[in-house]
């Protein structure tokens, strides 16, 4: 099925009362050192500290109102845990989150924080996609992937089309290539809300199984994934894959230096807290820059949630 | 003489075409913590990085044009030293730094960046003031002190006019007090901008000389300062005392643990970098929750320009 302009303005007016509008910085210095015009869509301002709140209120808001009371359940011990537990807790539906039991005790806690219902399980993904189906027969709830679900893909892409509202003059928006659910609902707000706009992702080269997986045009997967930009190291899925796929102009990957290089500049030079996930775009315009003089290009900055005692620093 | 409303408005409106605009930002989380409406006037988000930069603009714009050509000169290895080179640098005149041989290369480096000519010398308060009186003979330049010059204390009370106008209903603005210069043209600011509003000051315990000034009713210093805010080490000025003395309602002092807590509760959870004097702000306010439920408060972040290899996490 083809997603069409009107279903993306849909799921922004629905999900619009439930998240923040967040803020485009510009940084002088940035532009100077990247040689273009640079728009950061500040999602680490977002509720809940990541764009990741956009696409679990639409999911949730997609149910009909006899599943929707039932409650959602998902398996992640990372933002989209807490994404999904803050969004179920706002539209008053219970949410169940099935976490490793290995999962650090600090992320267990910000799920508890927003009442998200733990359930915990050995840490292989059979483990855990049982746990799920368990819950699911037994309360009615309806799963929700963190990046694989079409109304996830749909909510995340609601960042760029924001963005796209502000500044209608981009040339280019750079996402962080992760699960997948980001790139592809930016890479559909792109196509939809675009002016002559192309849609680009940055990739850790030590986790660049979307870049192998645009050139070998099937699903690939990561042997290890060594990168600091913890939030990318999932691979893509079998929804997000094929708008990727068609809607994506191209990968770039870059290094743990690049990345930390990056981040470095926003934290020091723009003084916001991002996660290292959002310096990778930054990181990807940086290492192509003579490709990019002076064109306007909006950087999806995807969160803020770092753990502030164990920085790259 | 005192200071009138016309005067302010003249400093704000001679500074504006130099300086940003800074946003104000709220949290309803820690709004949730303090019980409180927290309304933060962001200077992090300034030029260079911090506040300084309104009052050494002011302070080169209000030098006659035959003075203003032959430069400025000051001794500060901070961020005054800073503030003072990229105000020159802009306005297109000579700033002279004075710094000690031991201030840190990564602060030389900063205010080479901005284009101030340093001269180094021995690190003793003798040794800097005659090295500013020698480069202010040989060159004509006019010294500026980093807080005790009415012109920089009027163009650093430029945030708080900017705060009130956005929200003229707060009852508060908190400020935190290192030399004086912010805290004073801040409460200048208030007295004249505010509606039945007051000026606190947020004072490291250990450094508490402003908070035994008000007591005494004359300038005392630290016999020691051992705070991780490190812009509120200096002591009070003869410029900016009596002002604080008439118009600073009082000063509430906050541990080291208490400023530590207040700047990871900024960083982590409105994920912007600001440095630790910012914090004391902050933790004054929840120290004394009880006293200011439900109030309107202001709170000054004075900047975010923090060395992130030595963070206090």
């Amino acid at each position: 099925m083809e997603i069409g302009k009107t279903q993306l303005k849909t799921v922004l007016e629905r999900i619009k009362p439930h998240i923040h509008r967040t803020p485009v910085l510009t940084s002088s210095l940035i532009n100077e050192i990247a040689g273009t015009n640079l728009y950061f869509k500040c999602e680490n301002f977002q509720k809940m500290g990541a764009f990741k709140m956009r696409g679990a209120t639409n999911a949730i808001l997609s149910l009909p109102e006899e599943k929707r009371s039932k409650g959602v359940v998902t398996h992640s011990s990372g933002n989209f845990a807490q994404a999904l537990s803050l969004a179920a807790k706002s539209l008053k539906v219970p949410a169940y989150i099935v976490m490793p039991e290995s999962a650090p005790e600090v992320k267990k806690a910000a799920v508890r924080t927003y009442q998200g219902i733990i359930t915990e399980c050995p840490s292989t993904l059979k483990d855990r996609e049982e746990t799920a189906k368990r819950i699911q027969e037994e309360t009615g709830a309806t799963f929700v992937h963190p990046s694989n679900d079409i109304d996830v893909i749909l909510g995340q892409g609601t960042a760029a089309i924001e963005l796209l509202e502000d500044h209608p003059e981009l040339d280019i928006i750079v996402s962080p290539v992760g699960g997948g659910g980001l790139i592809a609902g930016s890479a559909l707000a792109v196509k939809h809300f675009g002016n002559n706009c192309i849609c680009i992702g940055g990739e850790p080269l030590e986790a660049d199984d979307a870049w192998r997986s645009l050139k070998s045009g099937k699903i690939e997967s990561n042997e290890s994934a060594n990168t600091i930009a913890d939030g990318l190291k999932t691979q893509l899925g079998n929804q997000n894959f094929p708008i990727i796929l068609n809607h994506v102009q191209e990968i770039i990957r870059v290094s743990e230096d690049e990345i930390k290089s990056a981040l470095r500049l926003i934290w020091e030079r723009m003084k916001i807290i991002v996660e290292p996930s959002s310096a990778v775009a930054l990181a990807a315009v940086i290492k192509e820059k003579n490709r990019f003089q002076n064109k306007n290009i909006g950087i999806i900055i995807s969160g803020g949630n770092v753990d502030l005692s164990n920085l790259p620093f």
